[in-house]
């Protein structure tokens, strides 16, 4: 039995090792076409696939069963026209919590500490004099401190989860928003109905949304509006998740403290976009995630699971 | 009984009552005096006092017998001309740690995660694509991330202690260098004899030294070539513990990843300075403290401590 491992990333085969029926093997994912003697491969583990290559594996791995996407959220896969009654899909969620929420962190703190505009002086060869020195402190109406900042996070799976122990270590209060109400990894998250309550008592809003219909611009004009003026946002969720006109006008308005967003409605973001430009506006090019940890171990698992005839985790529905 | 304490920052006088023959009494220290009434005062609170200011407390408060400052280093105090042999003088150090632990964090994640890269594409109109989609991980000779990266941290006081937990919580390996090695706070601490060994084995040194003769460019050219070529370096100590002029050339030359500078030689750092426009250098302004926390506490011990008589916490010695 035959396992296709990408090149796109570090993979170290040695990890995988030891079942018996199986041999590893790697491939080029960016390469158009697959080798001929792997054409027998019942499974494949995929990352940074190029398009052609995904579509030459549908038409031409008669005996796949099983992809394990080590992405998040395996469009590529799904759009590339594997016969899904019979290839199982698995996404390697749980895979990019850390350096997401790693990102969120600095981004977090980029804002606070206003990183963004001692760099701008810096370009022009000037002291930032009035960022440094005696600062501001516990004065209402301001975000310069994760330090009994007020923080939501809404959108609370396992990035949250990652994120809040950073938040809370740094002296921050953190509250959830999610569709389910509850406490999680003894976090208080509240129902989406109590946004216009916690929105006017936040500090730093962090979206971790998915990007689905359900989602587009959650965070809308009005929500915008319920925000403080000093409030931040930091969005490592999906860009369709926020209203950018609507962000831009609070931004240019002063209507919001700033946004730092590593996500957005179409990416790259157009030359010429006028987000470029918006004030207290902090751009990161989707730069979050983009390197699975811990795949080894979800291959694993899931080789095991597979060969004993059990579910696998982070199966994707075959109605999909 | 008078204290006065001062308008310089938000401090809560409700906090720090409760000594019956003890009353408290706002004044501003920017002020080249003090108000009559408030002459025979026992007991003074500096921050961020003008020179003017201390400079005539010095000279009009026949009955002063202890100076609190909120300062982790209170030169302003000293050089003031109180006469040290009747006033006591405290330092307010432990009322950063936290604070500068958090911009020291920062840093590192702006280094990490090339935001200040990111500023400059965005700042042009462009979008940086070379830092986002599929990232690199795991290679070696890189510093992209806290996950296992290695952090020497330089000068192993309370700051240090206060900054390991994060640096941890994110997955980095932390180890220390001081006068005296040990075990501190669960990371172990070496001496600077063993600092060749521990440079080369360095992601990202953060240096946290005092600023005094026995530090004056501790990391110097020598210092900074035992560094990997990708290492950044992080300075939220005193700027005179870096050689500038060989950071500038081992940035230029591409001998080490970065640096990242809170603190410099010169400050502010003069317009037209190189290390504006140096490789892969990222300018904070003396931003990294600046604001007491726990100063009320930190009063209320040594009011207590004043009134029974007994030593009082961060007393610097009256021979200084």
């Amino acid at each position: 039995m035959k396992l296709l491992y990408p090149t796109s990333l570090r993979l170290n085969p040695a990890l995988i090792a030891g079942f018996p029926t199986l041999t590893l093997h790697p491939y080029n994912p960016k390469a158009p076409t697959l080798p001929a003697d792997l054409l027998d491969a019942t499974i494949l583990v995929t990352w940074a696939n190029s398009a052609a290559n995904l579509a030459f594996a549908a038409k031409n791995l008669p005996q796949l069963q099983w992809i394990q996407s080590l992405a998040a959220g395996p469009n590529d896969v799904l759009a590339a026209g594997f016969d899904t009654s019979r290839v199982k899909v698995c996404t390697g969620s749980g895979l990019h919590d850390h350096t997401v929420a790693e990102h969120a962190l600095g981004l977090l703190l980029t804002a606070a500490r206003r990183f963004h505009e001692m760099r701008d002086y810096q370009a022009q060869g000037k002291w930032p004099g009035h960022l440094g020195g005696v600062q501001p402190d516990r004065e209402p109406g301001t975000f310069r401190t994760l330090r009994d900042a007020r923080v939501l996070v809404w959108g609370f799976g396992n990035i949250a989860k990652c994120l809040t122990p950073l938040l809370v270590g740094l002296g921050a209060t953190v509250r959830g928003v999610a569709r389910t109400p509850g406490v999680r990894g003894g976090v208080e998250v509240f129902g989406e109905d109590r946004l216009p309550e916690l929105l006017a008592e936040t500090d730093a809003l962090v979206m971790i949304l998915p990007g689905d219909a359900s989602t587009r611009h959650a965070l809308n004009r009005e929500r915008l509006a319920m925000l403080p003026k000093h409030a931040w946002l930091v969005n490592v969720g999906r860009g369709s998740s926020v209203d950018e006109d609507a962000l831009f006008e609070a931004l240019e308005k002063g209507e919001i403290g700033g946004a730092a967003l590593d996500v957005f409605e179409t990416e790259p973001l157009p030359e010429g976009d006028k987000l470029y430009k918006a004030k207290n506006l902090v751009l990161s090019p989707h730069a979050a995630g983009g390197r699975p940890q811990g795949a080894e171990e979800l291959i694993v698992d899931n080789l095991r699971k597979f060969l004993a005839g059990q579910d696998l985790r982070n199966l994707i529905s075959s109605k999909l």
